[in-house]
């Protein structure tokens, strides 16, 4: 029941820009960059082709060429970008450790909370009772295939409780980091909150699937942060705007 | 930090209206009862206090007497329709049991099954960016209450693991319960697999939040739905038009 099978980093929509020559890895760049720029201005409603490709310096029915639909050309560029984020997180954990899963959703919210508009705006679309497809899987998936590097280690290792799937568990664990991120853009959960709301939130379920060591490894974080606190990286300033 | 604080049915809004002849009462009756029509019919958007006053056969003039905003109105109407549909809950658990929350959660699911159109337009509201606060408050609390009953049960028995707030608990279980009858809305959720999936992820999470005999309790329940399956009662047909 994963719903995040489709994603856009599978399609070959700009395929011919990926691999090209340098001027056109820059084009590309730029087209993405103002992607992004007027999510955060605008969000999905006020979002406009002509202006991206006016201020990207590109024609429109480049953009078109390039990527088919609007709808597409954002979920590239929020893919894009989450995943050039991902890389440049300095793990300790190992992969597929429970170290390295809440190593990246602390650099993650930690970012977000620099990208507020931009983020608000994410969540608007994700939200939404008519969310578009493209946009939405994409989302989905990218927070899916992060938790469930995670949680296949402990099906791996025999930790899942029998009634636990691996997918439908990251699907919820994904429901719960978005909706905890939603009610912090609306103001629900206040900004200095977020980061060990979500993830005493996200260990908790995790609590919950694993048995034996696993579980033991997740309430002993949950037990050093609940008296230590949780350790908050400083990141240098993001800004939406440059890509 | 938790949310639902506020909540409708502590207002004065149409105590006019409650405390009256059978005559208001009756009058009463039909304005919410349109109120959640109109909801179904049309969602918030849509929603029109003339229409309203039409078919309840009332002066727009005192529904605004009563219930001073459209969203006050639209706030009360979900309430005591939730509210009263949960009086006729055939129990079988004391109050503050798992039995009795996980009775609950497979009731109203199952009710909701049998409004699509009305439990969708108020997940467009609580989900929407610049949902109203009077009808988030309302639904979020009255979610969080009858969790709040089944958590406060653990923590009187000390059955908590010493990181958990139990108001945040609450709030937490809340916003994956909405989450996922949000994503069966839209069809993300099979409609057969909607109450399974939904008592599995909030058990899951009361799972992790619990230790000791509170928690064995839990994953017994969890094996026996595993292994057995859950029981589905089944309901008379429940409509949204008629309060």
């Amino acid at each position: 029941m994963g719903q995040g099978k489709r994603n856009v980093a599978e399609s070959d929509g700009d395929q011919g820009l990926i691999y090209s020559s340098p001027a056109i890895h820059e084009r590309r760049r730029r087209i993405l960059e103002e992607t992004r720029k007027m999510i955060a201005e605008h969000g999905l409603a006020g979002f406009s082709m002509d202006e991206v490709g006016k201020r990207a310096g590109v024609a429109k029915r480049t953009l078109y060429n390039a990527y088919q639909t609007k709808e597409n050309m954002i979920a590239l560029a929020i893919h894009e970008y989450f995943e050039r984020y991902l890389q440049h997180i300095p793990y300790t954990g190992e992969i597929g450790s429970i170290q390295r899963n809440v190593e990246r959703m602390i650099f993650v919210i930690q970012r977000n909370r620099q990208l507020r508009n931009y983020i608000s705006a994410l969540m608007s679309i994700y939200f939404s009772a008519d969310s578009d497809s493209d946009i939405w899987n994409t989302m989905h998936s990218m927070a899916v295939e992060s938790n469930l590097q995670w949680i296949n280690g402990l099906k791996s290792k025999r930790q899942l409780q029998p009634w636990i799937d691996p997918v439908r568990l990251a699907d919820d664990i994904v429901r719960m980091e978005y909706s905890i991120i939603n009610d912090w853009c609306r103001g629900k959960i206040e900004d200095d909150q977020v980061v060990y709301h979500l993830v005493r939130a996200c260990l908790t379920i995790g609590a919950g699937a694993a048995r034996g060591a696993g579980r033991k490894e997740i309430e002993d974080m949950l037990t050093e942060f609940h008296t230590s606190g949780i350790p908050l990286p400083t990141l240098p300033t993001a800004r939406a705007k440059k890509g």
